[in-house]
């Protein structure tokens, strides 16, 4: 367990500073950290890169020079898909109906899958933290404004057992960073554990004013794509390019971009860590930015104090940019935290000194943390997506993916809708039972688990009395990406014809339909300028699953 | 959204009742509220059914008559995995290391494959709440001891625009039901629509005294499987049918029991709503318990004031016993929240009287809550399955299911390894690649997404320069699932040799093996007490597969 430390180590660290680097001062106490965790915060304002005023060095045109066309507003969208309503019991902090649940899931669902590749491990933290670590961290001091203070209503420090600082306050945390470097602090790492990359998905607290609260984009409550990547000075340029690797990956299968790449360098007048240190670090950065074979900008002296920063500015259908994505270097909190491994031979070879000498054992290092996030917020990103895909959700993160619907309420024909919608949604298939056994299916004396791996959609049925037409018409206006309808032909043949009412990447969609169908698509096939095609059960499952396999 | 009520309607309710009853009785104001969102405050000592103390009329008996065996505790048990730390800074709240997040989140994900087969839809609510929505709920004169309150550090009041109660504290939420009862409101339901079934796994702190803290079991800071069904008074049966079957299977897959059932019923002294209600509800779930077919008691008198319970008593491998799951009927929050549905057409006909006749539209209807968990807590469960497994856990759940050894270090050697880790993991499969093009597989310079239903496996590699039997010794200490030996011949057979070094249910992992090699198991596949074959690499992945998806 890591002691309570007095913060005599950076005020050391930082003298060392002074007496080393003629370039270096003391840290301006007002100085606020904006890691990665605090993206939402720092970027809420978007980015413009034509305005010199915010971005003063950047060296990069916008990519279009199209006037912004106005957008619906994330509000107004969300509407349709009933995925969130606010509340004035809590401010700042949506509640996330069914369908926004479900889509906030598949985009945390989306990035789990992808971690193993990336060597990330996910962790669960604490939601409140005693104010000793917050002042240790600096964020009491720095991050006052915005923090919430915890206390416990009843006598808690009662108790013969007590613990240290019974009655201390606790504070909501705003960022993950203290809770990671607890975890690394754990067990002595040697520089063969390096990098460890922690992943964390925590609801954070940030006490916004309530007049700027606005739906998802400005909120008090949310949650990051969080991580932290604790590795040994000479790993810096390999993290780096696997997370810009990792950003490309994402924004591509959202359909997002063009985005661009922004490096900010060494402030001149305040940072920690010796302009060695800070050369070496810009110099991998630079070169992580020139393999990605990305558009990236330079914008000097604007890094944080603790160190170099890249941001990700995105483009959005209607030229407004946005900064999402970050990855930013720490020589801070390592000191702070007292964070080391147990350096290389080659390490302890090298000549060069480090900033904390005399602090840290000779046989040790400190390593350097990145704070990356590619979502950012979620709910901020969701906010960005729901006005990208304009009501038209691709189907594998789509709440509404199909509809099935009846066209009269003829119990054989109730039974095969019912059929559908389990085989459908991936609650049974098609080998294990048949029509006729739904009854005993759908009430089961011992049900059995459904694997992990299960393919689950949500598909939706309309078996109400009323018309074709008027659930054909309200389906639409829900905006389900596909809509079956089942008559008493669709019950004789067993089969089921499944129009693709609201599906983006059209083009894509119909190859894999064609693909599973076994044949092209023909003119015969479109109906009210909509793909309509008869299906077998199975098949209709098939393409449903290569859909969600495609991320289409 | 609801607008803030006096607390009126509770009392004129109450004195409804004191009118049509002569048992019942105005609240006891000092009563609180137990539901299942309470489960691990109230059950954290363990129900004993022998002591006539704690379980008046339990009419059960013990099951086992052996003496309680001394089991290692879970903080202990937890050491070998590396599940969990705990530190000075969250007491209470426990930090996850990478493994113990990978059993916490198999837990959910268990639980979340399993949700549409039940008709549950998860939500995502707010972490903190204005004080006047616990005042509305009742918790904060009820629950205060309890419960955390949190406030704005900076001046969060200071705006033109301005929230309501601008400067009003929060309640760090210790329950999900009111946040739940603010998304029912959100629209006018029908009684078509009902049930709805919102489930949770929201972060829920409670502030026990820190004398009381230990490990997963006593904390301040859980997270809960928790739901909450909202239904007309004819589904209870149903609804609590549904529940006890989902109940049997999560217990059943985790190979927990016997545990029994425990019917708690109307008090005689204080209770809300109408003896006819009350009857007709602990008839509907006495008929759920007989259909069970489970051993069951009644604790007469024994359920709270605002609805009956039913609560599942799990007897562990020791013989102690935990109650753990629990099914509680609520009349109570409907009221708070005027929660209501529009009537059908029976429900009209019906001579019934409402509880709140005269506040409610004649027209509507109000539903009845049902709080329901199955786990209970997911870490004090976490705890309970850690010395249940006493260090051997189902693969599908082990953080440690298998490890590749090498046999020496040959770069050919290490090669093979890498690729198969690749492979036997679930990052690339056999056929899409072959261990020569291994090393583009590892920095792929534009990575693939992984499909959300790829079965992730955390396999490990030993490649260090220990001698072999070292790295067995260290991989048996470390208690793996599987330990596989990749020598020179493994290289050139390009397969690889499984041992089943550490994998409970045996047998019927056994079958699941010669399932996969396609024969029967003989006596020179087990080597020193343990099964060990010689596979083709997509063969034991195969086998991995079958063994997730039989949650073995």
């Amino acid at each position: 367990m890591p002691p309570l430390r007095p913060p005599f180590l950076l005020l050391k660290a930082s003298r060392h500073v002074q007496l080393t680097s003629r370039y270096s001062r003391r840290y301006a106490p007002a100085i606020v950290r904006s890691c990665s965790c605090s993206t939402p915060h720092k970027s809420q304002k978007s980015v413009n890169f034509s305005s010199k005023a915010s971005v003063q060095n950047a060296q990069l045109n916008s990519t279009s020079s199209d006037p912004p066309t106005p957008t619906a507003d994330h509000r107004t969208l969300s509407q349709t898909h009933e995925l969130f309503i606010t509340s004035p019991y809590s401010p700042g902090s949506p509640l996330l109906l069914p369908n926004g649940a479900y889509v906030f899931q598949k985009l945390q669902a989306f990035l789990r899958a992808q971690y193993p590749q990336f060597g990330f491990q996910e962790v669960i933290t604490p939601t409140i933290y005693k104010k000793s670590l917050w002042e240790k961290s600096g964020h009491w001091d720095n991050y006052a404004e915005d923090m919430f203070s915890v206390q416990g209503r009843g006598a808690t420090g009662q108790t013969e057992n007590a613990e240290v600082g019974q009655n201390e306050e606790f504070g909501l945390k705003p960022m993950n960073c203290p809770g990671h470097c607890l975890l690394f602090r754990d067990e002595i790492k040697s520089y063969r554990d390096l990098p460890i990359r922690y992943a964390d998905f925590s609801a954070l607290h940030r006490n916004e004013v309530s007049g700027a609260l606005t739906g998802l984009t400005r909120v008090r409550r949310f949650h990051q794509d969080d991580a932290h990547i604790f590795c040994r000075p000479d790993q810096i340029l390999s993290e780096i390019e696997n997370t810009l690797r990792f950003v490309g990956m994402v924004y591509d299968t959202f359909g997002l971009g063009p985005y661009k790449l922004l490096l900010s360098t060494r402030p001149t007048d305040q940072f920690i860590g010796t302009i060695e240190e800070w050369d070496r670090a810009e110099q991998q950065l630079t070169s992580a930015l020139n393999n990605s074979g990305r558009e990236w900008a330079i914008n000097e002296g604007d890094g944080a104090f603790y160190g170099p920063k890249i941001d990700i500015i995105l483009k959005d259908a209607n030229g407004k940019e946005h900064q999402t994505a970050t990855i930013q270097l720490d020589f801070q909190l390592p000191q702070r935290f007292d964070l080391y491994y147990q350096a290389s031979p080659e390490e302890l070879e090298a000549p060069t000194k480090t900033r904390d000498e005399g602090v840290l054992d000779p046989s040790n290092r400190r390593p350097v943390i990145v704070h990356r996030a590619i979502y950012g917020s979620l709910e901020r990103f969701m906010a960005l997506l729901i006005e990208h895909y304009a009501g038209k959700y691709p189907f594998w993160l789509s709440p509404r993916p199909a509809i099935i619907l009846s066209l009269n309420q003829d119990p054989e024909l109730l039974k095969h809708v019912a059929y559908l919608q389990s085989v459908l949604s991936g609650l049974q298939n098609t080998e294990a039972s048949s029509p006729s056994s739904t009854a005993q299916q759908s009430e089961p004396s011992k049900p059995r688990p459904q694997p992990l791996s299960t393919i689950h959609l949500p598909i939706d049925v309309d078996t109400s009395a009323r018309s074709l037409g008027k659930k054909i018409a309200d389906a639409q206006k829900k905006k389900y990406n596909h809509i079956i309808v089942i008559g008493p032909s669709e019950v004789q043949s067993g089969g089921v014809r499944v129009e693709l009412a609201n599906q983006p990447n059209e083009e894509a969609t119909q190859r894999v339909l064609s693909e599973v169908l076994g044949r092209e698509l023909q003119s015969n096939d479109i109906k009210r300028g909509k793909v309509a095609v008869n299906m077998g059960v199975s098949e209709a499952r098939l393409y449903f699953e290569k859909l969600v396999y495609s991320f289409f």
